[in-house]
Formats: structure tokens, sequence, C-alpha cells
């Protein structure tokens, strides 16, 4: 007998059909044997539409009444699921976020996890209950209701279940795992297996939106295994656990790509120490997320900076950057909006040598130019005309031969 | 400087546009100089979705859950609410039953408030802020979410002004007051300035719908004076309040009705103790509220029983009294949904004799044939064939002079 975490996205609670359908995965799992935590999110489009609510009242809502608003989406997708599983004959019992209790600092709209309490759900578990908790919400130690920021049921799921010292947490969602790259650019694309927690972080810094990122550091640090798969399969998906030698084999995981960057040059800046500094404070203050940095080499004391922002901020930085670089005299700004990142991930990488060679190659056999190069101990990102996004996704998956190993 | 509490319905909630409408007339008291309490209904029709939600998820939905999942509504509106006070520039902040705290007993569905914590509040009040409380919705010593029946937030309202010594509540709803009868029925229904609790309560009792009569029975218990008032207009509305000298004057205050009962008769019963505890306790174990009874004169150690039950519960209790009347020799049994109640409630009744009369004359001198009569001290009533029921209005209301009195 297992204690096993489970967590149902939007798409598989969007209304009482499709609820039910879950209801009888969970039976399905207890009737094995096993104690059954879920955890689920708000319906589909549910939390968008609170969203706009609050927006119609101001556009700049309370973040505190903000977030006791949106979290009434996941109130009644818990009850609604806990309706259902007592009228299937089993115990069944909902828990909101003060309930549980998740406790949360005090950052409303993106709060971090402080501590669970695991006693109410441990006791109803004891009692033959399966325990439906409500993802994305806790409250701080004022009761005051707090949410985790969009993706937050993941999180919750597996904070739960390291607190709970549950044996794995199984994220269902709309896709059946994680795979070596979208299916949606390469039919070739395979389903992993397994993947370390390190390749999940690095896949979803690059643009793979499985999990959300921080439920994947929160698996990490807990070490808590995840499965990832489909709530409309029987499919097995994939595990994100940690590192065994198995991996090692495997040089490259997957290729990801991301179409959310722009490129912005800094043209002509005087090459003196606190420059950078001056250019980057004012985009982090409006916290705009510069991604990668490459200044070219100094000529005559003179230098270029060329970095990525996301492409939803762009008019934003251009705003910022042409006050700043009067100041600091540069000669001009470009902007680059039809770029991608693609990047190829893996933890073999270390022990490989050679990746990054092959990769360069790879692309300049289609005649892809490459704009940028930034590179981690297990991910190396290309930035190139966005034009060529799919083919330089094709042409990694095939220099890496991904469709075959595994 | 004066400390209101002020409760408003659905309809005044029920979209962006309204609840600003409501923001607008807290923000005209709290600027008066006042320190504001706000307690809130859902959103028009919003309780009624969540009901038939929870109700397509389970045809007898665990009332635990169902309390969590009803809650909701009064969550949304109170979150909305402080949204947009604070967008006007005023403190504001919403609680939950559970963060002010209403404290409940364990009657999901129908929960009674057996304490209210006032520290938050109260300290909220004391840095300036309107507080602004949900409705409806209580929790109870274990954290379980509990609500309080229909109407609820009523009482809410009224055990949160009577908690914090609040100097009045002032219920804001779609009517403007109280009327001395349904102007829907007669025109020359005039707006009550003054009531008194008892009043209040006999005519919810007889069928008028203003105010929840819990509402009304708390009020009475902690003297909280209650304005009944329209959230559209600026009328003064109604004081329900206790008895004074100017009230005694007036021997009939209103004249009301209620079209949603019908008519048994069990014919030829035994006349021997213990019939009518056979007759009424298997009703009564189905919650089925009889309200008038009449036995009649006994011949021959026989006698008729009629009594008044909710239309809705006919059906229902043919099939208990069909089974109950074989076991007690009764004849037969007659049902008759043809019938209304018409009441004329008044304080002033206690002290003034020949009202009685004076009503059956009234009604006799339309041709009003009366079926059934009960009395209470400051109320009586008459059951009449229903296709009379506006005629026994009106001619009432002109009896007793209610158009010029007030």
């Amino acid at each position: 007998m297992a204690l096993i975490v489970q967590k149902y996205g939007g798409t598989s609670v969007a209304n009482i059909e499709k609820i039910r359908n879950v209801a009888a995965r969970i039976v399905e799992t207890k009737e094995a044997g096993n104690d059954v935590v879920v955890v689920l999110s708000a319906m589909a489009g549910e939390t968008d539409r609170l969203i706009q609510l609050a927006q119609s009242a101001s556009d700049t809502p309370v973040e505190r009444e903000f977030d006791a608003l949106i979290s009434t989406g996941e109130q009644v997708t818990v009850t609604l699921l806990a309706m259902i599983l007592n009228k299937m004959g089993y115990k069944a019992t909902s828990f909101l976020g003060y309930q549980f209790k998740i406790l949360t600092d005090k950052s409303h709209t993106k709060a971090r996890i402080i501590g669970i309490d695991t006693q109410k759900p441990m006791d109803a578990l004891k009692k033959g209950h399966i325990v439906v908790a409500a993802g994305f919400q806790g409250v701080d130690n004022e009761g005051n209701i707090t949410t985790l920021g969009r993706g937050g049921s993941d999180t919750s799921a597996v904070a739960i279940a390291a607190a709970l010292k549950a044996d794995y947490c199984e994220i269902f969602t709309d896709v059946d795992g994680v795979y070596t790259t979208d299916p949606n650019i390469y039919d070739k694309a395979r389903k992993l297996k397994k993947i370390t927690y390190e390749e999940m972080l690095e896949l979803a810094s690059a643009g793979a939106k499985v999990l959300q990122q921080r439920s994947v550091e929160l698996a990490k640090i807990y070490e808590v295994p995840v499965y990832v798969r489909s709530s409309f399969t029987n499919d097995g998906g994939t595990l994100v656990t940690k590192e065994d030698k198995d991996m090692e084999k495997e040089t490259v995981s997957g290729v990801t790509y991301d179409r959310d960057q722009a490129k912005i040059t800094v043209v002509h800046v005087p090459d003196k120490p606190g420059i950078a500094a001056r250019l980057f404070t004012p985009l982090s203050d409006q916290n705009i997320v510069v991604d990668m940095i490459i200044q070219n080499a100094s000529v005559d004391a003179y230098t270029d900076l060329t970095f990525t922002v996301p492409r939803k901020d762009i008019r934003q930085c251009q705003a910022i950057l042409e006050k700043v670089s009067e100041e600091i005299g540069a000669e001009a700004i470009q902007f680059d909006e039809n770029i991608s990142k693609v990047s190829i991930v893996g933890v073999g990488m270390k022990s490989h040598a050679g990746v990054a060679s092959r990769m360069f190659a790879a692309l300049a056999s289609e005649g892809i130019n490459i704009l940028m190069i930034s590179t981690s101990e297990i991910k190396i990102s290309c930035v190139v005309e966005s034009k060529y996004t799919e083919l330089a996704v094709r042409v990694l998956h095939d220099a890496f031969g991904l469709e075959h190993k595994g």
C-alpha cells in the first residue's frame, strides 16, 4: 500500500463530466489499496474569468482581495469532486488552503510555501478518507488567503507529497508525458520514460510548459518522484526523478524552443565599469527578466551589448532604454522580435565532449545562422531567426538521434 | 459618529456596476463620519447556479461540501467590493466567515450562530478600514464552512451588529421598506415608518418576505434597530424596533397574505386521546410544517380535523395521511389547494377590543367566506378561497384605514 498524491489540472476538471472521470481514476487507485490525496486546479477558464472580474472592479486590484477572489475556482472543484466521490460510496473530504493548512509567506499572487500542517489530512487518511486539497492556494499566518502564481497547483501537489512523505506524486495533465521535443513541431518526437529534475528545470526555463518550474525545484529538494501523465489515457507517462547511471548514457534528452523572446542590441557603448548595471538595473526594477546577455569584444574602448527579454516587455524596454542609452552615450538601440531560442538539454552533456560543436554543425548544415549562444552545465541555447524555429528543432532532434534512444 | 452595519442583498450586488453603486453609498456613510461594516449576499442568481452545480454532481450532495461550495458566492462579492473601495481611495478589507470569525454550530445548510469574534473587525475599524463581511456563511469550531440557510445574510448582518454593538443595522434590498400590504396587490399600500419586532415576525410568518425571520428574532433579543431600505433610492425606509407608546395607538399595522398553503381535512375521526399525535407526528418527522389546526366540536365521539400545510408538501402529506387515516379509522381525507391565508397584524390589537369582529364583518361585506380562523396576540389569520385573496387584502386594508395612518 502506497500513499499517492494525484494532481489534476484545469482541463481535467473542466466540467462535471470530466470531474466524474477524474473520480473514477481516483477510485481505481484507492481500490488498488492505496491512500490517495488529490490536488485540483480550477475548471479550465475559470481563473481567467475571475481575473477579468477583478480587472473590471479595479485596474489595480488589491492583491489580498485578488487572491481571495481567484481562490474560489479551486474551492468549487474540490467540493464538487468530494460530492461525487461520496455519491460513489467513498469517504472524501475537501480541504481548502487554510483548512489543510498550507502556510505561506505574505507575497500575495506569488506566495511561497513555508510549511504544511499534516495533522488533519493524515487523520482523514487514517479514517479511510480520500483527501481532496485545493491547489494553488495557501494561507498566511494571519489567516489571509494567498495564491502561488500561475501553475501553482503543481507546486501544491509536490509540496503536499513532500510533507506527507508520499511515495510519489502524479501530475495529470492534457499531455501524456515529457517528450524529446514538441510533437506538434516534429512527429518523430518520442516520449521520455524518465528525466532528471535538472533536465526538467532546464526544459522549463527553455520554454517547455509541462510543469511549473517551482514544483520541479521542490521535487528535486525533497526527492519526490513525479510522474507526468495524461488524465485522458492510461499511459505510464514520464517519471521525473534524480539522476541515475542509466541516464548518463544519454548525452541529450530533449530539444526545446521559446518563441516568446526578443533581442535587443545597445550599439557602441563606452566599455567602462558600471555600464551594464546602469543598463540592466532599471529593467529589473520593472520586473523585466533579462535572459541571455552577450557583450562583444571591446574595440577602441567601445562595445555592443546584446540581450534577450520576454517579447511582451519589448515596448516597456524601449521606453526605459531610450532614456538610459542617452545617459550612457550609446550610439543606437536595435530591437529584433523575429527571433527564437532553441535549446538542447541533457545531463549526459557534463561527461560528453563535443556536444556544442555537434549542435552548431547541425544548424550550419541547414544554413541556420546562430545569432546568440549561451550554455549551462546541461543546456546549450542558440538564438536563431524565428522562421528557422521548426527546422532547427527537427535538425537537432535528428542530429542527437532522439527518435531512437530510450 | 456612529457604527453602522449595512447589508446589501443579491439584487444590489448583481454585477460590477451595481457593486459600484453600493460602494458609492458606503463611501457616503463613511464620509459622514461613521464607521461602516458591510455585509454582502452573493450576486443575484449565483447561489442558485452553485446549487445546480452541486445537484449535477450528486442528487444528495454532502452538506459539508455543499456549504463550502455555495459560500464562494459571497466570497466573490466581498472581494470585488473591497477592490472597488480601495480603488476609490478608501481602505477596505474583506472578511470571510472563518476570518471574521462567525462561529456556528455544525448544522450545515441551516447553521445557527453561537458566537462572533469582534477582535479582527474592530482592529480594522480602528485603523480606519471599511469592514466587508461575507454574509450567509460561518465556520464551526473545527474550521468547516457552514451556511445559515436562505436569506441568511440578513441574520449575519443583525448578528454582527449585535456583536459589535452597532448603533443600527441597515438592510438594503429591492423594496424601499415595509408596507401596510403588498403594493402589487393594492396601490393604496402605504410604507410604514416604524414597525415592532413582534409585528415584523408575524408578518414574516404570515407570508411577507422582507426579512429572514431569524434575523428579526435576533434583532429583537439584542434590541438592534433595523432599517429596511432600498439600495436604489435614498428613501428613509422602515425602522424595525421595539414597541413604544406611539405604536400602541395603531390597532393594525399591516395586512398580509400567503398563497403557498393548502388545506387538509381528515373527516370523521374517533375523538380519543392520542389521535392528533398519531396524525401529526409522521408529518413533522418529514419536516412538514403544519400551520393552522382546527378541530370541530365532537359529535357522537367523532370529530373532523382541519389543518394547513405548505402547498409544495401536499403530495407527500397525501402519501403519509392515507396510511395513517386507515390506522386511526378516519372516514376520508379531503385536500384543498385553492386557499389563501389572509392576516392582519398589529401590536395595538392587544389593547383594542373588537378587532377580530371588524375583520370578519369586512370580509362578510364582500361575501368572502371564512374557511378557518387562527389568532395570536398580535395577529388574526383567516383562510379564504384563493380567488378572493386580493379582494380580501383590499377590503381589510380599507376597513382598518391603513391608507391614512402613520
